[in-house]
């Protein structure tokens, strides 16, 4: 299966649909502005997902795409204002929003996304019953993601945060989109209850294993280039599963030393290696991994209820290209 | 007429109703934040717009609640970040959200607060097509804000405004929700086209008498008072339709002046107060009063197709308070 091509091949029909919504317009710095983060690529995995779980149960890409608009957009909105909160510099090797305008102008282009996302539901040709559901998913989405990512926030400042309550933040953050991806391709795709439930189970479990492959990836780069990004992971607090994990099974002595310097923005060089060699030692970077796959397994598992097509083998390769990526 | 006492009376109810949507949740400060300004009053002028819309064409208050919801929450989402945008510390006489708790959790608590409007429109009991028509015309006026702010924000920097951009900018940031209120709540109400195009009209001219006003009494408080608020839209560039009307008949000496005060924070009292003397030699200050006037004639005018009842005398009221309020 070759997910790459694919991808891209899915990328380009999703591209050529979804242009409508982010064409220029006036005032054009706040138009450039929206249109920054999306025209400057970006996997459109979130659009892929909806694709193919509505093929899947035998929908057509024709009826889903709207779908697939209103969740690329939601996340370009979401990946704007977290920059922002995050004071992140750079995404997709292109200065964030607020870097290239200005931060009003970057908070006002999230809004604008955040609306052109509901705009996109709007071309959806399906029954009022479906489009409402779906419309009335996409609005407790955006709540979660909202609670997630003040969870992940708060979870910087504190010492102690238990396994449940960073699946609980990243499900919510992350996992929630893929989930809405998932089981919404199969609503529009007229699935059976049982397909929806379980595209909607794999979208669970798919976020889940992306999002700790991600905490795992930061981690597990070359040791030689380790440095910046999870060094500032350390010393902004950020409550990975690894750091999760390591601050669990500690030793009172070890915990006192990484909880001085988790968060600490001085901490050394030298400290931000000890922390690593910690996550070795205690397994936390092998945990995570593992916790990863078990994932990636679930989702696989899953969908066997799907009847047999290349749909659900694209999905069975997403979820092994979770747990794959080197970045 | 009791105008106060009818808005007291509608803000009642209304309040009661729509507490269901900022009730609190977890994480507790991302729920803090959101509640912050909706629990710190406001005069519930669109809810209470939207609710004598639709009692005017004999629609019931019941139905038209959400709605009136959903454009309170919007309002507020708006407020929030815009807060953010002008760096503003003050609002309804208690610390904005951003500095009460920090900036990431207000761009968050907004963006919340956008969600729990879609969230409180599907609590709406009408036909599917009024349901859709009004989501749809939701979207829009926050594509019509966003724009609206952006260009608010670029005129700070522009040396001329023609009266004809300040109005088409305040009808976007300002003017549409007014709009979206009265036709929304006429829709509801199962209005007539012709009633609904009134009462769309009624919107848009209230909601550029309050702007135009706001941007009146701004200036023409005290003149001992005169000082904070004035200066600091002067020194920020703000173009108000009194600085527009000022720069555009200003001589040519006068406009240089005005440009090398206006937008420049260093600007001295002594020179804010020739700005002032300018204001009212080119009788600035009258002719945007005037046209508050004209805008609230023309608002009590067009609403006269609808038939003659209590909700359309509150109506003709709401435009005169339009240009009655002292703040």
């Amino acid at each position: 299966m070759d997910l790459n091509g694919e991808l891209k091949q899915h990328s380009k029909i999703f591209n050529n649909y979804w242009q409508q919504f982010i064409r220029q317009g006036e005032p054009f710095t706040l138009y450039d502005a929206a249109r920054h983060l999306p025209l400057s690529g970006g996997k459109r995995l979130r659009p892929f997902l909806a694709i193919v779980s509505c093929e899947s149960v035998s929908g057509k890409i024709e009826t889903v795409l709207p779908f697939a608009a209103a969740l690329e957009l939601m996340h370009n909105f979401t990946l704007v204002h977290d920059d922002i909160m995050d004071k992140s510099k750079l995404r997709r090797n292109v200065p964030t929003v607020h870097v290239k305008f200005s931060e009003p102008t970057a908070i006002l282009s999230g809004d604008f996304l955040f609306a052109k996302s509901f705009e996109a539901m709007h071309h959806l040709d399906v029954d009022s019953e479906i489009y409402k559901e779906l419309d009335f998913r996409l609005v407790q989405c955006i709540i979660d993601i909202c609670e997630g990512q003040q969870f992940d926030m708060e979870f910087e400042k504190r010492s102690i945060v238990s396994e449940e309550e960073y699946i609980k933040m990243i499900t919510k953050k992350t996992a929630v989109l893929f989930i809405l991806a998932a089981a919404g391709g199969a609503m529009i795709g007229s699935g059976t209850d049982d397909e929806i439930n379980a595209l909607a189970d794999y979208g669970l479990f798919l976020g889940l294993a992306f999002q700790i492959w991600d905490d795992y990836l930061d981690i597990s780069s070359d040791e030689e280039i380790l440095g910046k990004d999870i060094g500032n992971d350390i010393r902004n607090g950020k409550k990975t599963l690894i750091a999760v994990h390591c601050l669990k099974n500690a030793t009172e002595e070890d915990k006192k030393f990484l909880n001085s310097v988790f968060g600490n923005k001085h901490a050394s060089e030298e400290d931000i290696k000890k922390v690593f060699n910690l996550f070795k030692k205690l397994g936390s970077i092998e945990y995570a991994k593992n916790l990863a796959i078990a994932y990636n397994k679930k989702a696989k598992e899953i969908i066997q209820i799907l009847k047999e097509s290349k749909s659900r083998k694209l999905l069975e390769a997403l979820a092994d290209y979770s747990i794959q990526r080197v970045k």
